[in-house]
């Protein structure tokens, strides 16, 4: 496809723009997607903050986005398993293939994987992507490209529940009940958690967990977590703990609310990188710390979960901005968490 | 409690009656259950027709029955998990808790277990029954004893979804639909398998696999499975399977049903014991076979998915018999195959 | 067996004396055995000096030691796998056998251990003592009770590579060059790693170290720990490693020293109980936090590498003490860490 | 390097011959790698002796050969980790590195494998290949190239020690005494198994898997396999099982010889392809049967091993030809399995 398309561009800190850009061409193992949906995650509105995450610093003009959907509008010769106007998800990252991670299945870990909107790598926030063809999935008649783009945070939550060991019968406690916690909530209810609560401080998201399908919530702020633990699970403790929250404090209760011998997940990222834990208590526990560095093999079991009901994946979204208003989509969704859950940008 | 109670008894191959024996008295480890629902198990009716299974020989008179569920009625004073009243599932074996496999948590394979209805251990088709109260497992208001007795059938299908690893996100073929057939694929759908397919020559058999929940089924009198396996797994092959029917045809077809490097579980027991397989292609194809003795450690997380309406087990359940109508409850189970999935004992 | 024996009690802190007890008699399933060799524990040096571990707080007369081997002498009537005669080491924990932890077969769990020498159970520091006949185990030819005595220790070793995940290829990096560092190192050298080395600040310990079978050591008072691991792995980090120094410090090091997706095994207790740790680093390499807290099903394995020669168990005893010199053992263990890597009882 | 080599060509069923053909230049990814032995596998000598393993026919002129170790003489533009002069053992099959299996770590699946000697692919049968880098592993100072060659056949050894869990403390058993049994039994012994067994009807192979550390032996032609395993394990069975003769006996035997519980892993072919198994028997002990597929990830640990000293590679060759003698090399192994365990080509 010849001709030019609208980028969105990060001009610096706190300040969107646009430009033109050529319509990138295929190579014979990828296809050319129209994006439809592009999620904002956290990390897209803490570099539009900050101008960086860590080592990673933006150089403007940067182009952020990672939660893409869309539809395949040109195919490259190698690619067998799409075709033009399938409606993909797709997976951001471009991993190597032969290092000793990729290698062994732990492709999340490639140390020279290219990942959308990590700096220096542009993100999605345009019009058209070329991307590798096995990175896209196709989406089922009965899921939208709007369902398609929160397959990427989605498989944040189910990386956390598989890192986690999670299985049917458990009882699970969720710290965070922002988009990463919705999912990890969304994820352990749909491989056969029956009893799955979440712990906020804002009423608003804990109401969206419970609309999401969280058997029961804890509102931080008026009640004792490790009083309401107790009371669920008898004294014994939860079977497994998923902290989103990336705070000392939730990681702590963490390690006070998991059973002996349990997992607890950390998925959030704390701001200062550091945290002052109760180690001794959790070797008395034999707790096991799992981490979580974004995901991988979860793109078709998250599609095919989103496609069989078990996830309400849009339920998640609160806010719908187009691609025309994406200064004003940003500015929101910095400003006003307590209401805005989760943003997608439409184009 | 004092007393004498009813116990029904084989007296030889066809021929059931009944008897009059002391209600026993809980140990101060174990609790008096007053039985209402014992469903019959394949094995009660292969012991009933033939008099033994393998090198376990009925000696009449003998107790059948293994699949309890009853509210407790006595309290040893040990107990501190359960009281009068408690509605209870009883898991059916007394294991050492000393030996090897207790030890390492594989109680299935204790040695020395005491095993309801297994000779010569009697088994529960009786109106009271003194059970070691850590085997008794409460349920929960929304469910009933009629099906706290399926649990036991119920546990051997999740047992068979542990044992080959089931999760989200694969495609699953389950030979066979009666009853370990239909429970070990309302398991998978329990941890979190959309797509779960079932493979049997009789419709009726088949029809009730539909309504419980599963994704499709294969009537093999009237369609090539293999065939079949290919279109709906794009030639791929099934990511799992679960053998139930015991025969060597269908565990052949199992081994060319599956994707390479997948899991086949073997749950049904071959009448002559043995199986001429294609061994060099299950190489090739490096797969794993699994095999299933009982379980372990299920009851909890079965009750849980029952509770929450995962499971929908007393559907299961096509014909309810008095408890006074034992001999017509036996000989209707094992002449009209076609028609009766399962049946209930209710006291 | 009739009649009294010689008990070693703590009076106080610091203070060690002796009392007469009457010789127990074996109940049906349990041995009396006629003790050896004890070790001493750090464990037993830390009640010795400030009379508490965290809740567990001495009332004296108390009997330490937990490190036992020894000569059955007589034999309970249920017992068939050991005779009059047979050494024995002895694990030092009874469990419940039936509560979840022990039926899942983590028995270290259990939640009603009776552990030898944690208040308010007695130790064995005495002649005799009669102990369930499952915990204890036969020594075979080529393994004597010295060496059963320090199969406790040595179980925690194996429990820690267990944990750990360890296998042959990996390269590790153990932290500490104590009694538990020493056996962690030489349970991964058993289960087939040729790389393993051990950071210490003292150079009689990293002596012992390499003497017993390190591949090397890093002194970390001399050399920039992080620097040598760098060199040692090309800059990828560490396999595996294991921390045993309890500091906040060398977890620190063991976080930063790790490759990404690598397990860290959690052994040594902070005095403090609290460590402040990059815990964002810790998710960035998707790093797994295992915790160890005394060891299960450990035993049998471990007698098995000291008597193929795998391990030179006795080669970390650095000193032996008489039974009836028990003060001067408990002084010098405490007062001369430099030089007493670990010292043994002897009858 | 310009310039002809000598390859090695199968004519036909039973005929060696040479040919002249050009030395190939390495892409940016490969090495050139002069190899200096190439051991002599049972699926060459099949190849050459029916032209045919299942459907893989061989089509002449084909070069045999896939148990290669050389010198790297020129190295491609993108290689880092290799350099003129390097001694390497190469890995034979060449995977796609983005289906779903190789995604996933489990390469050895990948259905688009090049794999050396497997028809149509060529072998190694030639005085210089030219090979993906990452496909070639250095050799350390102490491992020679004719070690090298046969870290291959090693490989599968320890894939089938990690798909049986092999761990210390088991009893094994390894049924046949050829290469692969051998090298099974010395990759159980060097993962921490101090019991290893081995079964064969050559007193012989029995002799030389003695030799290279087998703990004892059992001449299936002289003793009764099933007695000897009661006794070597108090009548409670092998923990775990290795069966590489390819025989519906020997499997048969397996089973029988299996404790309850074990793994049993399937490396030997059939010829026919069938096996009449005690399935039953199978499920009544709840054994497992993992089967291998060549291997992953294995060269890495495996050269780590034979460096240091746990595995005596070399050991298992008998006969050493001139690659000059390729024929006779052939006719040999072929006619003189009796003496004959392993032959290698030496360039």
């Amino acid at each position: 496809m010849k001709g030019t398309m609208k980028v969105a561009v990060m001009n610096g800190i706190g300040k969107m723009g646009y430009t033109e850009r050529e319509i990138p061409t295929p190579k014979d193992n990828e296809v050319l997607v129209k994006l439809e949906y592009v999620g904002i995650c956290g990390s897209d509105l803490h570099y539009y903050e900050t101008g960086r995450i860590g080592d990673y610093i933006v150089k403007p003009p940067f182009v952020l986005g990672h939660e893409p959907g869309g539809t395949v509008v040109e195919v490259g010769k190698d690619v067998k398993h799409l075709k033009v106007g399938d409606r993909v998800a797709l997976e951001p990252g471009k991993t190597c293939g032969h290092c000793e991670f990729c290698r062994r299945g732990e492709y999340n870990l490639c140390p020279d994987v290219v990942f959308f909107a990590t700096p220096p790598v542009d993100g999605v926030f345009l019009e058209y992507v070329a991307h590798e063809a096995d990175l896209c999935f196709k989406l089922p008649d009965n899921v939208d490209t709007m369902a398609g783009a929160l397959i990427e945070p989605l498989a944040v939550g189910f990386h956390a529940a598989n890192q986690g060991g999670a299985h049917a019968g458990q009882t699970a406690l969720v710290f965070g009940s922002g988009c990463i916690g919705l999912v990890s909530m969304m994820a352990l209810k749909a491989v056969g958690l029956s009893k799955v609560y979440v712990v906020d401080v804002m009423q608003k998201r804990l109401d969206k967990a419970l609309e999401l399908g969280a058997t029961g919530v804890i509102n931080a702020k008026e009640e004792d977590v490790l009083e309401v633990v107790k009371k669920l699970t008898d004294g014994h403790g939860m079977d497994l703990v998923i902290e989103t929250a990336g705070l000392e404090l939730t990681t702590r209760q963490a390690i006070y609310a998991a059973k002996k011998g349990a997992n607890i997940v950390l998925v959030g990222y704390s701001q200062s990188g550091e945290m002052t834990l109760p180690m001794s208590l959790a070797l008395d526990k034999e707790l096991t710390f799992k981490t979580v560095f974004r995901y991988r093999h979860i793109y078709p079991m998250a599609i095919d979960t989103v496609a069989s009901g078990k996830v309400n994946l849009k339920g998640i979204i609160t806010n719908v901005f187009d691609f025309d208003d994406i200064q004003n989509a940003m500015d929101s969704s910095v400003h006003d968490k307590a209401n805005i859950v989760k943003s997608i940008v439409k184009f």
